[in-house]
């Protein structure tokens, strides 16, 4: 079976999940649809993206702007199996009422949606079976993503008996330059911040966060702190971390000094669009005092998700186990 | 007794202790020790300050820019009982051994120093008296003297077992146009970092450190877990917080959402250069769990430890008692 | 006479035209009328300010943050003389129609104001006369004030041909945590910028300017290329400058490298909030050749404009002449 | 002829001349001097770069971590035919006179060098002819290459009788996390600033700079006055830049607000580490009044030099003439 699958919102995420669908075997990009006709829209168009817009006003903003588009979103939605809503925040929810339900459509939502509005909130490594044939899966955040990836790893390997995580989030995305702040550092006064409970949705683990937001636009940081159930060394940590897949090892001796330096060498090694996909491990951070350990990541908050979406679409029509399609999946971007 | 007090090193903390010992009653301001002839040197003659030079190089650049000065600096350590070094970091230990031993004068030193240049590591509210008729005297850094106001008292009232500091830093002072980053986050990778072992040159309690520098200029902040040794409620530290001198507490609620309205505020109160000599906790962040303790503070890094320096010259004079001179010195700051 | 003022809108601009009035012999500050029971709200009480609500959703605010305030907007306009409108942007035109014409309140509006708003677009040192006895007043921008102040006194002394400016906007004021951007340079790709001809609704003066907004908070800073009708040397101009009040001179030599090294002097002499009501103009950067001029000027976006809504409000009541108007009105920010 | 290149120097200039120089069929990388282990170090090898250490020192840290490498730099010099120096600003000269000059090697200098140091500041699309079969040429800075690119096309086109530009400068490269400021615009204040007269070393145009520094890492933006010999319309000057090469025009009504914008497209259309090596003109700001012109351009400040690095190799052997080699080097790297 090949799945027919549409992207319903191109922006910084939907861009990219389209980009991945498209090059999947066993899916089909069936179109995108996009409410303004800007550069994205033609790239998409250039791409062989069919694009569609989602009302009447933003069709008129096409004609004006003289970008050809496929008309209307609904007859995108009768051509696909599948929908990956992409749409700002919160309105995932509304989509879902008006039109996925109604359509019998099968969905998956960003982080940006309440863990109720799917089935399963999804992170393959960690809960893929859970997703089989299901009709709404939530992809979570990025920051949620990055440490289910990571304390999942630790948790199989070692147990967490506790844990406190601050995460230091990158304020904007590089292309939003209407969001602030410029120069201030941002706290969320609420402890323990929501960040945990999300994990939660995921992975049965003890975990309390705190957020905070910085003027910088590049990968949030992530500052992890478990008590694990059973004791372990440095190594025996890196060892688990360096045999998961989608979490990387970089060392500051190695000059990896800071966000900028990782997205630095993803330039250099042609990541397209210096996308990092895994979850960065600063392996000369990793510290471990009897069963406690310690240590940072950095989470590229445009695209460690993606991997995501594609395989929440295997799962959701039982293509094949989790194993293949993580493999496949990190094949077609080039990651181990 | 007026001590007579020598400020060697007048950037952004030099003229700040110059114009708080100024203020003294019980110490007279002997002069100061600038470098370059520029709008600080310019404002302290102005001010009344007798300025001095380091070496003949300073002389010849305040001779250029016909900026009266006093002269040598040899000229100010006879006439001085004690001297502040606010130098830059690791300039302190060279002017120890090359000025102060020989010339016989004690000294304060800043915390960019390592704590073995002094006799003690000082914070007024938590080890005055071991300061007293000393003659070397290290006022321990920003960072540190805040997490040594709010864990001490802590401490005091409820015990720590343990504890996790996260530092979010500011990278560059606001006057520092050459320091950066821009736009990166630059993880210490090194766990635990260097602030929980400068904390316990003051106090003697467990904590671990990791550090964050982010691209702002206006304050630190702190996430802190304790696991206290008996039980409390978040009012309980509160309560704590609020009757502890030089911590501050602040309501998100209020407006108080991020550094930058802490310093809205403190210009809004007309503080001078709108300093903030207290620790800043963020009220509603403080959240108990059992004996799981967490809360968010803020801490001015160009004036939270003027207090100190000032407290330390009279603990060194034995001018006085603990609770009289930080009366003193939180009275002519306008702090409560 | 002893005009009553209300400040509508106690924000940014708001709350320091308020202090600036209560400072006044011949004004009084009859209230103020604020949106949001926040730590401005609270500190306006504690002055003796008497703090308005515009409606009953802020006033359930109030209650709800227990804050007292006087009541509805209504029972401080039946209690003045004329308004300052401090309301964001676009605002007043709807307050002007519903407020201040049906209840014949003089106003004053802020530079976000279309023109036609008012009889009178304002700047002090320009055109005072033109506003006496006037219903409708507006002040200009911070940027425009800032241009009309020194290209005013060029054009006085010499005469301007022709003028190119262009203007580095700082993207968001100190305490907006919300706008950005965080890493990008923003131009309005309009060329000219609105910004010349709304300095033609003060002077008639011929100039073309180009805005580019970038990440900083602190001011703005113009370079003027000037045109001159007649020749004059650098020190021609700097005299004129030196001679023309509400224009500083600083030099880079002094230690005056960037925006951030005047901020840090205005708080060094002590300047309330930091606030600089002069535009400085850096006197290193005065270049003559021939006819031609180019000089860069500094504008703090915050403060600028203060003194002219003081000013105004004399003029529109016709209280005193303009030198005295100025003189009282600098007299009272500690000025030349 | 295969000319045989080496690359002194492997930071942000001299990476991508060496990738770009191994692109081409009439040259040969032989091999990169790097004096830091790094990551950079590391992929260079992985591409089949041979490696060369400056010193004994860094001879010791490529050991110490245990990052093979061909030896000291004189093994290289030995097997190039040109050297193009790629070390921080300054450094050239000392290695022209110990080393280029004395083994008689061609080298090509980059823009922090002074012009005296080569026969020829170099724009291949302004000046190639004159650096045919020179021995020293110095590509000259990004911004001014970014000026002699469009400068030069309306000279050509229509004659300039002066102008005037403002340079808004990014501090800092993207990779560059010491340098600052965070929070500043610094003006230079010497008007006029030296990128006019280094402009004039390879086009003799009338012109005046004035040069802005603000806190940002992606690119230079450009605003530019002209004053023509002859008048124009918009369209003429786009159609006279559409018709240059390496000149790229983009509207911000295709959603091109800002650098950060221009990035965003690069990444999307998967430019190699995203940049841009062509002048990017904003279509929407040109504008003509009579014969004065004004425009906005961005200018990709790590690699817009590229391109000229590789078409001066071609010149300084006479390998071809100057449309052939601008064709060659702008399909190596996909540009039109």
């Amino acid at each position: 079976m090949v799945v027919r699958v549409a992207v319903n919102g191109y922006g910084v995420i939907g861009k990219r999940v389209a980009d991945a669908v498209a090059k999947q075997d066993d899916m089909q990009l069936a179109g995108v649809i996009k409410t303004k006709p800007n550069y994205e829209a033609k790239l998409a168009i250039k791409k062989g993206y069919k694009v569609y817009v989602p009302d009447a006003a933003s069709l008129d903003l096409f004609k004006k702007a003289n970008v050809p588009c496929e008309g209307l979103h609904e007859n995108l939605f009768s051509k696909c199996d599948l929908v990956i809503d992409c749409t700002p925040a919160k309105m995932g929810a509304d989509n879902k009422k008006n039109i996925y339900v109604p359509k019998k459509l099968k969905a998956i939502f960003q982080g940006g949606e309440k863990d109720n509005i799917a089935e399963v909130s999804f992170v393959a490594q960690c809960n893929y079976d859970k997703a089989v044939n299901k009709n709404y899966v939530r992809v979570v955040s990025c920051n949620t993503t990055g440490l289910c990836r990571t304390m999942g790893a630790v948790d199989k390997a070692f147990g967490i008996e506790s844990s406190k995580v601050v995460l230091i989030r990158r304020a904007a995305d590089p292309n939003d330059i209407k969001t602030g702040p410029i120069n201030a550092i941002v706290p969320e006064t609420k402890i323990p911040s929501h960040q945990g409970p999300d994990v939660q949705t995921v992975l049965p683990i003890p975990i309390e966060t705190v957020a905070i937001k910085v003027p910088t636009t590049l990968m949030h940081v992530h500052v992890v702190f478990i008590k694990m159930k059973k004791p372990a060394t440095a190594q025996d940590v890196k060892n688990v971390f360096a045999n998961t897949t989608r979490i990387a090892l970089y060392n500051a001796a190695d000059g990896f000094e800071s966000t900028a330096h990782l997205i630095d060498y993803a330039r250099d090694v042609g990541r397209y669009r210096y996308d990092i996909q895994e979850i960065m491990v600063w392996e000369d951070s990793i510290y471990v005092n009897g069963n406690e350990l310690a240590y940072i990541q950095a989470v590229h908050n445009e695209s460690d998700v993606i991997p995501e979406n594609v395989d929440a679409i295997r799962a959701m029509f039982n293509l094949c186990d989790v194993k293949t399609s993580i493999e496949k999946t990190n094949k077609s971007f080039g990651i181990k």
